[in-house]
């Protein structure tokens, strides 16, 4: 999946991912106003709305952009019903082509971590059946628990070739709290680079591993310390646009093949239609303002990458 | 919640919590025929019998044990419908008063980690109504990522008078990679243990707090340590039983008023009829074996505290 990650990054020639993280308050009113006609204000409700809100914003964005990341937080929020929204994103996702990262942060130990394994990126054995759950394409996992909360997500990714992409360094003000803490002399976070390193050797594509990492835009320094050490994973890099980070804090994300990032942005794109510089699309036009914030994201990436 | 859990604790004289991970492979093969019988060998099959296994464990132990450990992965891995076994399971332990911690390890930021503290323990607005989703009464929390994960649960935890316990030393193998580094002198997880200790003071119960630690069976010394620099946390012990931790490694983690710590089994209880000790109870008879393993465990506990 890694390999496929990268071909269409190539070939839409954009290096992004658009987090389809729908709180309701983002979801335009017409879509809420239809969902609660039809299901009242309940859940069901509530993940009719995110998901016709999705529908539209995917519809508006798969042919120039090659990867969504669902937040299952945002989903699970709504409990069951959310997570059947969550489930049918991911679908149509894929009936788009689109590669899907599943943001699901998960991360425990031995054969639980196998079963989140199989919940987002494997099948599970039923009776003689191996049927799917979630199938997303690559997940998000929490290091704290070292190798015996990574191995059992690797020997999935390795069965169904798939990926996942651990928390290094994250884009949030605390990060720092315990992740730049210096062990040896050098921050956590490094630590933890350099073993996703080790564990990415053990799952190569073809030039990048099943095995990448988060490093938060918002500090480019770090990016560059850690694309060092992680030269065959794949960075994927939230905290551009909302929470700070501007194209030219990129380009230390990436290796001198113009390939290794994906960044991501959430608010910036799927809510586009709420900030002035995209208001004249006005609220019902949201997934074209979605599709034209991807259109600049992209172009602002690629200038700072001079292309 | 920790005011009504150390009450129950108090009451049963049973610092203990019954883990319900339910692996398809301890279902006794007649519920799984069952099951599959009603609804083929799917997700919803697998779902029915993990519901119907807990069900019966449940119904053996809920006047003998304060507290049930659901770990949501076991029910991922079957998808919505196992999510909804996950879901009935917290309900019906409800029904029979027993305290639901949800082992669901989550850990994100901002609005996102907000978004999880609201799926697991508290309210979701959707229009005009405020739905519960998942209705746990505490949730495990993952603290890699500083202040900007955990204060939107605790913000949740004071509203809801709910809990979270925060990995601390996790009962692993490989826990020593990350959180046994030594930073300026003391390991990871002590730094981690003093902001459990920092965030819990702003959210007090009677005698403890409402933010609790998990600190592994595996590692008594580190226990004691964490003890005196977490008084008021509660701590989840995993590691007891078949992860090798026995009674006596336990002491370490309670206070002086024989508080302060809940020791957690698994499938030591509930797959007990798969054990010699416990395989005269036939696997018919398998919640029955539950309940006689969970009565030994709790007297192997309360000897070793000299009760």
């Amino acid at each position: 999946m890694i390999n496929k990650l990268v071909a269409k990054i190539k070939q839409q020639d954009a290096p992004i991912v658009v987090g389809l993280d729908p709180m309701l308050k983002y979801v335009p009113q017409h879509l809420q106003d239809a969902a609660f006609e039809e299901y009242g204000e309940t859940l069901k409700g509530a993940a009719e709305a995110i998901w016709q809100y999705n529908k539209a914003i995917i519809d508006n964005i798969y042919d120039i952009v090659p990867a969504v990341k669902p937040q299952i937080a945002m989903y699970e929020q709504f409990g069951i019903e959310g997570l059947q929204a969550f489930k049918k994103t991911v679908d149509y996702c894929h009936e788009k082509d689109m590669v899907v990262i599943g943001d699901v942060k998960r991360g425990d130990i031995g054969s639980t971590s196998e079963a989140y394994a199989v919940a987002h990126l494997g099948k599970v054995q039923v009776g003689s059946k191996q049927i799917t759950p979630f199938d997303e394409d690559f997940a998000t996992v929490n290091p704290y628990l070292g190798s015996d909360g990574i191995v059992p997500f690797t020997k999935v990714c390795k069965e169904e070739k798939k990926g996942i992409f651990i928390l290094v360094k994250t884009s949030n003000p605390s990060s720092g709290e315990f992740q730049d803490r210096l062990i040896d002399g050098k921050p956590l976070y490094e630590h933890v680079g350099a073993k996703v390193d080790e564990w990415g050797r053990e799952c190569m594509g073809d030039d990048y591993s099943y095995v990448g990492a988060v490093v938060g835009a918002t500090y480019p320094e770090m990016g560059a310390a850690l694309r060092k050490i992680m030269p065959k994973a794949y960075i994927l890099v939230p905290g551009y646009g909302a929470q700070g980070g501007t194209g030219k804090d990129l380009v230390n994300f990436f290796n001198k093949d113009g390939l290794g990032a994906i960044v991501n942005s959430s608010r910036g794109i799927i809510a586009a239609y709420k900030k002035e510089e995209y208001a004249k699309f006005g609220e019902k036009n949201f997934a074209e303002a979605s599709r034209q914030a991807a259109l600049d994201m992209i172009a602002d990436i690629n200038g700072a990458l001079g292309k």
